[in-house]
C-alpha cells in the first residue's frame, strides 16, 4: 500500500526528471553521498515532532533495533557528526519512507524519493540560504512547471512573535505545527486549534493571528523592523535582521519577482532554527480568481543549526541549511502531463536493429551485433533464429529505433551491410 | 552493522562504476523498471531456499505485512505476473538486504547494490543465454578487473546427474546446494555433508563426485552425451544439447576463451531451472601456482523459467534468463586499487571558482555567478563577504577547480573579468 512499481515509460521520466535535478546541484559544485536506508532506530527518535508515529520500524530479529529513512537530512546530520565534518556541500537523492495515508494521485506515496541538497559550515550570514533558494528557483524554472512561489519566513521571527504575542516557550512548536495548517485551512480553524487543543489563551491566539496572516516583501520586512512589539524582541529582530539580507542577496540572484516573505510559513519539522522556505506552484487555469490556487508544495527547506549537534557526544554544533525537491508531486504533474499530450517517452536507448532478410543468418547477425556492442554502439536483434524481415522493422518502428542494419545472402557476399533509415526508408549499401 | 555510509570519493567512485555497468545494459536495448525495496512477506517466501533466513522483516505496526526485498529477480518476477506482460528485456539497479554475517573488506555487506539485467519472453533457445554471458564479458573486460572465467553449467544437467547417481528427486534441491560449496571446500567435505546432513548413500556420493569434478569446454560437452548413463537421461540430455548450443552462439560472440563448463557450478537459490553462470575473477600474483586462485564470484545468474509462474494466480509461466553483476566486490577491489594508486578522485564537477581579489565585492560575485548558473556553468564561490584571494585560488586546487575568474575594481570598471587556468596560472581578460 502506497508504494508502486515503475514501468519502463516512468522510470525513463523519472529518470530524466532526477537528472534535471542532479545537473543543477552539481552545477552548484555539490558532492553526492550515500547513507543506508537503515537507521538505528534511535538515530530517528525525537527528531521529527508529529511525524514520528509515521516511522517504519524492522522487527526485532536478534542484533541492533533499526528503523527506515523517514527523510535524508536526520541521516545527513548524523553522517557529519559521526565522521566529525564541520564543512560540506553535499547532495543525496534516495527513497525515504514515511507510514502515511497515501495520497497517490497527488503524488503522496509511503515510499518515494527525496532529493535534498544542503550546505554545512560556519559562513557568513544567509550566503548559502540564498544559494538554497536560488537552486529552487533553477529547478523549477528548468521543469516548465508553470508560474511558482517561493515563500520563505524564519523560525525565530515565528518565535519572537508568540513571544510577544504571549506563548510561553514551552508552546512554541506546537504553535508552529498549528501555524503551518494555514496554506490549507482558514485562520478561524487554525485559531480553535490554538485556542481548543494547545490550550493558548484567546487574546494570544487573536495577537497571533494578526501577525501570522501578514505576507509581502522588503515593504514587509521594514514595516515588522519597526513594529513596536516585535522590534523589542531579540531573535524577531535578528531573523528580520537576517530576512533583509536575505531578499538582499536574492536581488543579486535577480529572482525576487517569485520570492514571498510569508509569516503564515512554519513546516513542521522540529529541527529548523532560521530561515525556512517552501515553494509552491500556483495554479494556471483559474484566470477568473483574483489570486492564483496553491496546488501544492514542490520544494522546502531551512536552516538546522543545532541538528548535527545532537549526534556529538560533546554537543559540537555544525550550522547547516538545505533544500529538498518534492520530486514526486512533480514528477506527478509531469506523467500527467506526458500523458495528455500522448507524446511516446522512448524506453530504450537502441540505435540500430541487426536483422537479416533471409533464413539461416542467425550467425551472421550474431557476429555482427557482437562487433557493434565491443565498439560501443547500442544493438538489438530478435531472439529468433529466422524472423521475418517484416517483423524485425515492426520492432524498429514500436520501440523507436531509428537505424536497422541487413545483412543478407548478397551483403554476406560482398562483404557490406546495407544500412537503413527506419522512418525515411531510405537505404546505404557500406 | 553491515551497512556502510558512503563519503563523497565513494559516492564518486560507485557513480562511475555503476554507470559504467548501466551503459552496458542499455548497450543491450535494456529499459529501467523501479520496484519497491518493501515486498509483501509472502512475495518472498519460498523463493531463495536456505537465503529465507536472512530476509529483513519489518515490524507489524498495522497493515501489511513486509519485507525488505533480497534480491531484484523475485520482484521482477513479480512485476511480470501482477502486469501480465510476457515479454521484456529490463535493468535494474538498486539496493537489497540480507542479514548475512558481513565481511566487509571482502565486500559482503548487509545492505548492498544489485544490477541486474534479465530477458523475460518465449525464444529460440540460448540466443537471450547467450547475450547475458556476453554482458559479463563486457562488462568484466570494460571495467579491467584482470583475467576471469565464466563457469557455466545447467540445471537440468545436475539434475540428471543425480538421476543417474541414484538420488531420489526430492533430495535434488539439497544436493544442489551442496555440491554448490565445492568452490570453497575440497569434494571430501562436500561428500561427508551429502552423506551426513543429506542422508544420500556412500555409493551415490561417490558417483556424484566423478562427475561434479568435471570441467572443460565443447570437448566435454561431447564426451557427456556419449556418456552411457546420462545420455540416457532426458533432462540431462536437454541440458547438454543446450550447453552445445550456448558454446556455438558464444563462439560467434567470440568469447569461449573465457568460458569454462563446470559441473560443480550449481548456485544457491531455489528457482534456477536451466543454464547457469557465474563468473570469477582469477589471483593475478600467484605465477608460481599452476592454476589461478580464484578469488570470488562478481557476477551471476541463469534460467529461472518457473518463477514469473508461482505470481500468476494460473501458473502461466514466462521463461527467463538474466544476470546480476555483483557490484560490491567490484567496488572493493576498485576502491582498494584508487587507494594504492595514490590518484585522488574529484567529488564535484565545478567548472570555475568566481573570486574576488578586493573587499566589498561579494555583490559582483553573486551577480557573476548567477549567470554563470543561468548559462549552465558549474561554478562556486567562497561563502564569505570579503575572503582572502589566496584562500580562493587555494579552494580551486583543493577540490580540483580548473578555472578561476577573478572580478576585480578595475575589472569591475573596465567591464571585463580576469579568467586563470588554476594549474599554469595563466591569465586572460575576456
Amino acid at each position: 500500500q502506497g508504494t508502486r512499481d515503475h514501468a519502463p515509460a516512468q522510470a525513463a521520466l523519472r529518470e530524466r526528471l532526477l537528472s534535471a535535478v542532479v545537473s543543477c546541484f552539481k552545477r552548484h559544485g555539490a558532492a553526492a553521498i550515500d547513507t543506508p536506508v537503515l537507521e538505528l532506530r534511535e538515530t530517528l527518535v525525537g527528531k521529527y515532532g508529529e511525524g514520528a508515529k509515521l516511522i517504519y520500524e524492522l522487527k526485532d530479529q536478534g542484533g541492533e533495533l533499526l528503523a527506515l529513512r523517514y527523510d535524508l537530512t536526520v541521516p545527513f546530520a548524523r553522517y557529519l557528526a559521526m565522521n566529525k565534518i564541520t564543512k560540506m556541500k553535499r547532495y543525496h537523492v534516495a527513497k525515504v519512507y514515511r507510514r502515511d495515508n497515501p495520497a497517490t494521485t497527488r503524488g503522496r506515496y509511503r515510499e518515494f524519493y527525496q532529493c535534498d541538497f544542503d550546505i554545512a559550515g560556519q559562513f557568513d550570514p544567509m550566503i548559502p540560504d540564498a544559494e538554497c533558494l536560488k537552486i529552487v528557483h533553477e529547478i523549477l524554472s528548468d521543469l516548465q512547471l508553470g508560474d511558482f512561489v517561493i515563500k520563505v519566513n524564519d523560525r525565530r521571527i515565528l518565535n519572537g512573535v508568540f513571544a510577544v504575542c504571549g506563548v510561553p516557550e514551552s508552546q512554541f512548536i506546537p504553535a508552529c505545527c498549528t501555524v503551518d495548517k494555514l496554506d490549507k485551512v482558514p485562520w478561524e480553524e487554525v485559531r480553535s486549534e490554538m485556542v481548543g487543543e494547545k490550550g493558548l489563551s484567546p487574546e494570544a491566539a487573536d495577537r497571533i493571528g494578526e501577525y501570522v496572516q501578514l505576507h509581502g516583501g522588503l515593504d514587509l520586512i521594514e514595516q515588522l523592523l519597526q513594529d513596536p512589539k516585535l522590534s523589542q524582541n531579540k531573535v524577531a529582530k535578528e531573523g528580520l535582521g537576517d530576512m533583509k539580507l536575505l531578499f538582499e542577496y536574492l536581488s543579486l540572484f535577480g529572482i525576487t519577482g517569485k520570492i514571498s516573505f510569508d509569516l503564515s510559513l512554519a513546516r513542521g519539522l522540529d529541527y529548523y532554527t532560521g530561515v525556512i522556505f517552501e515553494a509552491v506552484l500556483l495554479q494556471q487555469d483559474n484566470e477568473h480568481l483574483e489570486e492564483p490556487l496553491s496546488v501544492g508544495s514542490v520544494a522546502g527547506g531551512g536552516r538546522y543549526d543545532g541538528l548535527v549537534g545532537m549526534f556529538d557526544a560533546k554537543g559540537r554544533k555544525v550550522p547547516c541549511v538545505g533544500v529538498s525537491i518534492g520530486i514526486e508531486r512533480i514528477f506527478s504533474i509531469l506523467e500527467q502531463r506526458l500523458e495528455a499530450s500522448g507524446e511516446k517517452l522512448r524506453t530504450t536507448e537502441t540505435q540500430v536493429l541487426v536483422a537479416t532478410p533471409q533464413k539461416h543468418l542467425l550467425a551472421a547477425r550474431m557476429k555482427l551485433i557482437s562487433e557493434l556492442w565491443d565498439a560501443g554502439i547500442k544493438a538489438e536483434m530478435l531472439y529468433k533464429k529466422d524472423p521475418k524481415l517484416l517483423k524485425q522493422l515492426q520492432y524498429c518502428e514500436d520501440t523507436g529505433i531509428p537505424l536497422a542494419v541487413i545483412v543478407g545472402e548478397q551483403e554476406l557476399a560482398d562483404g557490406v551491410v546495407k544500412l537503413r533509415d527506419v522512418a525515411t526508408r531510405k537505404e546505404v549499401r557500406m
